[in-house]
């Protein structure tokens, strides 16, 4: 009899687990406590609980071709960056194209997942399940958790002195985690600070810009920013994320890499004229994607400052400098904590913000591999071929056709990222940078067998092994070969770029013709030779 | 007796008019139709009969080191790019220091200005004005017309077939013109076309497109994009704009410069790519500044779309795209026309959207040159510096001090310009990427005695020298020397760059020493071709 499988939650990991169990022959069902799918890319006015949250404005930082699911492309006609109701269009599709709605249980929300008193032997799981009041329960072969990991709002008012007093006293003014955000509105004509610059905080006070009387973005640690729009209007994922770059980028020391890094992000706008410059940079954060932040500092309407040093009653002091600012509204967009609530202890568990899974995936103790975790990761690429790589790795062991290493090998890869990584979780972002994404799919897609060998390639599709090493490093590359084989993939790789220049080219042009274009580089080129001598005479 | 000058209009022109004739000793009379000064940078909530009309979010075009007036830099801590009020209490600020508002009769709407019967000997003019209802008449010796070209929208309906039937039966479904423009609101989950892709159409485009359900933005020809934020973060104008990269466009064949410019402009997005690429590159126009357009297309935000065909219904068809598209409200952003009420056609006539004006500023062929036309130009550079030289320049002329040539000569500078230049007025834009706003200034520099000297300031102070013909070309060039000469000019340019990053720099950040970087950078070579060599192996 096939395997059961539980799978938790259905965005974007969740729905790539579903697949990939029924690709494998496994029997999955997926628990969904809220009453539709696409995870956190369901927009709902309202925050829910246990879901991440939305605000209105949320476009994907990783462009159309680089995040699909690898054997699903996005429609032709979708944006590059698609806005959060086309992206949860999108996974509707996926679901549909699939037959996934027939394993989702909706409006039913994992109470418990137990090992059962047989777990040495059997590795099987008591699932209990509440709905609409009622409990249920369940025995499965195996549990894939997709809960992700922005649920918990962290809210650090202990580091804010005089916040929980000048509250009190506030009238009109209040303070909020960004998970609460939903539209800018709320801005309108006030003093606002946003304190945190990851995605959202600086998502946020771009917006509020635009409606706000002030608007001031408070980092501790400056941060590199860039835009959607990269080289020569490419997406940036499409330029910066390919075989040829990270191979270059690994081939070199880190101080290199990250000189060579600043130069880049520098190219677009001096960080340092901009106050934005990361202080620490050996310990790189996650770069921010905003296309717009510079222009709305150098226009005046966002004004990047550093930590708060105290709340005070209608006003705020930062550190280094001795002004008073003014500030009606605080947004906390300082991140979350994760947890999983239904898990005990023993099976997985959360220190400093990391879990203790091998490869992101499996706890590194447990005597029965039955147990994944899928999308608790935050590659610098896109969650969504990472989130159906992990899960086709992850349901071969389930399924028992490849085996984990013994239980210390494991222990000790957990443990050596913990010590190289004292803050956040996920993959590192200074290793990010460097290794990262493709570093980390290509592992899992070796350990199934799945990776493309370009050196074989070379020899019986040159067109396509090029393509896969200086283009793009697109998710159909990894459903090339292997289980799970996609035969759409070569030709998704070869109209990568038509579908992408269809988003944008949406009104005809004439481009000049390309000999007459060289012909002017030479000519332009003696001629200058010509001017600087002239001017300079 | 000091000679009677009558200005019409308090717009940046108007008050740089005042201060001239103040310098020069004449006597100046200023009337403003409206209640106060700024001209178009005065925003009102309500659109006033005979002067421009802004939108809420207007931020000038020109840096603030590029566009304040020569003798007067705007406060260090304004931002790079200037708000439209911010602007405004920068003029007023202006009015205060060189006391000009007690010149100003507000309210007083200048109903016709005449040659006097005995103009031919005494050139001198009548002017008869309405105030409260009252109106009076006065003699002067000169007048200077300051009243811009942005009051007279262009709404060309005839060019839309179906667009007079259908409106008629729209509901919430309406047009306008960009003048009428004022708030985004309007746009909230409507499908909106802008037509005309000048600096307002993108502007309005891209903030419907904030809260519009479709936006649609319109061109013909296509059109460049700049960045406010240019290489490395630097302000646009003050990269563009020097001497040096000016004395080598001109050194240059035409269509050699506009290949360098299209290389310069499809490095930050690749205009063809984006459907934008202007079509006849020989006449090139107006390159568009907006920081956020190539964000908003590659999000799907802002379609680019060809001239429309036809205006039906509820929607719209569009040139060489079978596809109906809804539309809901339509923005005519199809730029202006221009006259002058007041004067006769035998004063200054207007053929064609050209004025024929000698240098931009006087009537070819008046007998006594004593009427002036001041900021009619629309330089690639600012309005401010341009206007006060034009200003300066032609106060000189009325006093008597410097003559114009013969009337021949003068009429035909005029035909050669009309020639030249089909369509649009001002200087025309192939040639204005060229020679524009700096050969312009120094033309008229020159003719005052008021242009430095480069080689005799190389030789007395060759930091300033350089300054001046490698850095940016801001205004404090033009009353370094000359009548009206400011003894702050030197130290305004040597401090210029200060200035412009304390606008940024909000927060302090730590550089990183520059010697380390280059030794990082002689040993990342190394490694590079080390790398590289690695790759191939």
């Amino acid at each position: 009899m096939a395997k059961r499988v539980a799978i938790v939650g259905t965005g974007v990991s969740g729905l790539a687990s579903i697949k990939c169990c029924l690709e494998e022959g496994l029997k999955p069902t997926c628990f969904e406590r809220s009453e539709d799918l696409g995870g956190l890319w369901r927009f709902t006015e309202h925050v829910e609980e246990g879901r991440a949250s939305l605000y209105k404005s949320v476009v994907s930082n990783s462009c159309k071709e680089m995040s699909c699911y690898p054997d699903f492309p996005f429609p032709e006609d979708y944006p590059n960056y698609v806005p959060n109701s086309q992206f949860l269009d999108y996974l509707k599709m996926y679901a549909n194209r699939f037959n996934l709605l027939e394993c989702i249980q909706f409006k039913t929300k994992v109470y418990s997942v137990r090992k059962r008193p047989d777990f040495t032997a059997t590795g099987q799981w008591e699932v209990v399940t509440l709905r609409e009041g009622k409990q249920e329960s369940a025995i499965f072969d195996a549990v894939m958790v997709c809960t992700g990991f922005l649920t918990n709002p962290y809210l650090p008012l202990d580091s804010f002195p005089g916040i929980a007093l000048s509250t009190t006293d506030f009238n009109l003014s209040y303070y909020f985690h960004s998970r609460e955000y939903k539209h800018p509105d709320i801005f309108r004509d006030k003093s606002v600070l946003v304190i945190g610059m990851g995605n959202s905080g600086t998502d946020i006070a771009v917006e509020a810009s635009h409606l706000a009387k002030k608007v001031f973005l408070s980092t501790t640690g400056g941060v590199w920013v860039i835009s959607r729009v990269f080289d020569s209007g490419y997406p940036w994922d499409m330029v910066f994320m390919t075989r040829f770059q990270n191979t270059f980028r690994n081939s070199l020391p880190t101080p290199i890499v990250n000189w060579l890094i600043a130069k880049r992000m520098n190219s677009w706008f001096n960080h340092a004229n901009y106050g934005l410059i990361p202080e620490d940079r050996v310990q790189l954060r996650e770069p921010v994607l905003n296309d717009e932040l510079p222009g709305r500092i150098i226009t005046g309407k966002v004004l990047i400052k550093p930590s708060v040093k105290e709340v005070k009653e209608n006003s705020v002091v930062f550190n280094n400098t001795p002004k008073e600012e003014p500030v009606d509204i605080i947004v906390f967009a300082t991140g979350y904590t994760f947890d999983f609530p239904f898990l005990d202890e023993t099976v997985v568990k959360v220190e400093d913000g990391q879990a203790s899974l091998y490869k992101y995936i499996f706890p590194a103790h447990l005597p029965k591999p039955t147990l994944a975790v899928i999308g608790l990761i935050k590659p610098l690429g896109s969650i969504l071929p990472t989130g159906d790589t992990q899960a086709r790795w992850a349901v071969r062991i389930l399924k028992g056709v490849i085996k984990l290493p013994p239980s210390s090998i494991m222990i000790e890869e957990v443990n050596e990222r913990k010590k190289n990584k004292p803050s956040g979780f996920g993959l590192c972002y200074c290793k990010a940078l460097q290794t990262d994404y493709i570093t980390y799919v290509d592992e899992l897609l070796t350990a199934i067998n799945a990776k493309p060998n370009l050196f074989s390639l070379l020899l019986t599709d040159p067109r396509l092994a090029l393509a896969i090493f200086f283009g793009p490093c697109t998710p159909y590359q990894f459903r090339l070969t292997g289980p799970g084989k996609w035969e759409g993939a070569r030709n998704a790789i070869m109209t990568q770029w038509d579908r992408t220049f269809k988003a944008t080219k949406t009104r005809i042009v004439q481009e000049s013709p390309s000999l007459f274009a060289s012909l002017l580089k030479l000519f332009s080129f003696l001629a200058l030779l010509v001017a600087i001598f002239l001017i300079f005479l």
